[in-house]
């Protein structure tokens, strides 16, 4: 079963999910998302909606509305999947994925799987390949996802599940795409912390940029993006398998400026979409 | 005028902005915001569009269509000024910002004040009431915006421009408006590091909560959000004046929920917009 941890909500008579522009009690969560079993997101509000009109395409079901009333996430629901953007950053994202655990705890959902489908930088490996995580560090190089509650540190531990990347991996070398499975830097913006030299303000060199990027490969990480950490960490309580699969844009030992084109951006992009659609299909035995 | 600090930048023939589409040579920089003097941006793509089609519509000039080309952010121009949204939390904000100083330098543009107009939380204020920023505080209650570089620690000083707040303040009371100046609280998530009881996860009691939020008052904060840390911090760096004026949905000593209906919604969030569209106005002899 999906959990929460919160004696004060479950006294709560409505929950008001500001973010969703809906309560508890204006809808019958259990008959709408009692029966979810993966929630696929992702940065992009386009992307995502895209990935959920192609999936019901494929199958021949319906495609809800957008059940989210605000402008800043959208949920899309195609039979036991939900399709929801969750914006750039993990503090954008955290907020999503506070509310999804609320409403599937709500709904009565049990053993959901979430999936984050996301871009990144690759290190080390050509553009277009799958890293699936099998761990994630922070900006400090630890594996463990940061909050500041009341002014005190606090650490919270991140697990990837090993089956359902394995079974992912399984997935992708079937249909003959490059993939791997690594660690995934998690920081919080996309320049400096990612050592890029293309933003506004760059106080490294090229040798210290490259020595950084060398130390994370010898770490074991594949890619940099700006969620998973706090994706797994904040699903993990709320007893939600995760698993992250990202597609590499570019390879950061070569350059930091992602120069694909539109139809090479959406073929990679697409990648990821194919792997977790028949994954998807393979679990819930719809093919 | 407007700076950057990167001269590896200086060097590239071309600059990609990922986030907006758009590279440096396939527009002309400086027609297209050479003459940019105001920057007002806040989360929300939806109101920052709105407010933007109020203040062409104000002044009878014309508004142009959205600049970037992803769905990540938006950005329209009516005259001098530059309405762009930057997503929910930190990280999302910094990217936008970091691409919008290397297109004010591209552009050489000057005297740019940049404000962020934005929702929050208030502490010991009424619901409706307009906070401008005079110092921000992170998560560990310290005055510093954070980054990561290379594992390294790295504190950056945020500067909110007193002439600034105090001419807002001054507009704040003309329009007959509650306003307030005080400290901001910018932390990374919207439920445990606001000390919410309403989230799927509270270690903490009623009593902590409110220890915690009488602690932050007697240190001068006035209200809760996400971003005007690093939104002043960047900016200073790129020789951009700051500001930061958010209306308070709720007071967090009464409750967490934000309860407000559509209409008060929108009331709350136009008092920003007044206070902005005649402090413009005024500053560029519009009126």
């Amino acid at each position: 079963m999906v959990h929460i941890r919160n004696a004060a909500l479950e006294k709560q008579s409505d929950d008001h999910f500001h973010h969703l522009g809906i309560t508890k009690n204006s809808a019958d969560l259990r008959k709408m998302f009692g029966d979810i079993k993966f929630l696929c997101m992702g940065g992009s509000m386009k992307r995502l909606k895209n990935y959920a009109e192609i999936f019901a395409k494929e199958l021949g079901i319906s495609m809800s509305d957008n059940l989210s009333t605000t402008d800043r996430y959208s949920i899309y629901k195609t039979g036991q999947v939900l399709w929801v953007n969750h914006g750039i950053g993990m503090p954008s994202a955290s907020i999503i994925i506070i509310e999804l655990i609320k409403l599937l705890y709500y709904a009565n959902a049990k053993d959901v799987v979430a999936i984050r489908m996301g871009t990144s930088g690759g290190i080390a490996i050509p553009p277009g390949t799958l890293v699936l995580t099998n761990g994630a560090l922070n900006g400090e190089l630890i594996d463990k996802y940061v909050q500041y509650i009341m002014g005190k540190k606090i650490l919270r531990t991140s697990v990837f599940d090993a089956e359902v990347y394995h079974q992912l991996y399984n997935v992708a070398h079937q249909l003959q795409l490059p993939v791997q499975i690594g660690k995934t830097l998690s920081v919080n913006d996309f320049y400096e912390e990612q050592t890029r030299m293309d933003g506004a303000f760059c106080e490294y060199t090229e040798e210290e940029k490259f020595a950084f990027l060398n130390h994370l490969h010898k770490l074991g990480v594949r890619n940099v993006e700006m969620e998973a950490l706090s994706f797994a960490a904040l699903f993990n309580r709320g007893n939600i398998k995760v698993a992250v699969i990202c597609v590499s844009l570019l390879d950061r030992l070569k350059n930091d400026q992602v120069l694909l084109g539109h139809n090479d951006l959406n073929e990679f992009e697409m990648r990821i979409f194919k792997v977790i659609s028949v994954y998807i299909k393979q679990q819930l035995k719809l093919c």
